[in-house]
């Protein structure tokens, strides 16, 4: 059943103790078929130099939930390439991603991230390209 | 003088323990104009849902080093977009990256970024475009 | 007045006889605050060695849409980094490209397209980014 | 033998006239395994706006280089997605673009560009990844 596969992905792939994204304050909080949210714990841990949250901190939320959108049927894959834009420095309490897919394939699939501060500005995008593992699902 | 300008981005604006790269297990170990180069440090906490390198940890890496090659001459800078390819899995004992500068531009500057696993081989690159600030130097 | 606007930029920058766009097959169809749109006339002209459309004609006509968006107030921008994905083989007798900003700044501004083919189906999508003139408006 | 192979795809697959690459004014020079070379001639019909070459006839270069890279030996491929920045201004009498493979993969390749100006100087660069047909080569 699908609540099970999902359930299986939240708890064994991703909301994992010691995984690098899991430490870095990420929980996955929702996947369907279509779509993927996410939320990051701003800390003072998440910081980059200039006291906002570390442009790499984003890229791990993004890469995390986009990835759980590509593989929101049970499928396995790895992120081939990405892109992101920083539209505006990255605070508050709490970081939010929605992902979406633009294409679901059987090679490769192409997820859209947005993420959203705790007032609802929009702070960065990306696309994000996974290579579908074979013989998965 | 040029090395206390160095002396200064090293100590007080990336190898802070604290901030997220640093807690990431990332030193940044050398930067001269027109080059920068860090290190990350493998561990079960950098990995993964495969146990290779998140590749969240491998754009906080790219990111941290690519802006101490844009700001090497004591600007200051924030990250306006980047796009990374992730070549193979990524594992070892440490990522290395060197980033090199494709154009250093006063409003905007384009670093590119190699990331290399502890055998030499190529397991990322990227390209990181910063907004330089005005007034600073 | 805004019309007037509009209609400078269409006739005197993006429509206009000689210049790539246009004899890539390019036509400017709308342009208002947040929002402007084009179309790509396919023909064997527009052919990659596969018969579908080359990739660069489609970002051709992404990027004059996209600047156009940036664009949409009088401001005068040029293209700073973009990124496409391709979704699927493109053809039919017309590509339509819509373009809506993540972020209008007064240095950058960063703009999403979508690009469709005659049936709806969407052929790609990509992300553009403006570095924003001084003293234009 | 090779340069068979070479021959077959710069006479049957790129160097065409009716397609769009050719009819843009590009030409592919050279391809080894390992690298490709190509040119566009500038002219006013290459240009965009601001009467410099049209960032989609930079791409349309970039791509059609870079996919002569990634299929050097025999095989067969489609742009899955690509990046570029835009350095500088671009123009002179011809822009010359040098590709070079980041990874040469089954499934997947990356491909590099740099590209410039009659005078040397380096007006843009770029990542491609490409798609391989399967059973090609």
């Amino acid at each position: 059943m699908y609540q099970d596969i999902v359930s299986t992905l939240l708890s064994q792939r991703v909301n994992v103790p010691g995984q690098f994204a899991f430490e870095s304050g990420i929980t996955v909080t929702h996947v369907s078929p279509g779509r993927a949210e996410g939320v990051l714990q701003v800390s003072e841990r998440t910081n980059n130099p200039h006291f906002k949250v570390h442009g790499g901190a984003l890229a791990t939320l993004a890469d995390t939930v986009a990835g759980c959108c590509a593989c929101s049927q049970g499928e396995s894959c790895v992120t081939s390439s990405q892109s992101m834009e920083f539209l505006r420095p990255a605070g508050g309490t709490t970081i939010t991603c929605v992902a979406t897919p633009k294409k679901l394939g059987r090679a490769l699939s192409v997820v859209a991230v947005e993420l959203y501060d705790d007032q609802r500005a929009l702070v960065a995008t990306g696309t994000f390209s996974f290579f579908m593992l074979p013989g998965t699902k």
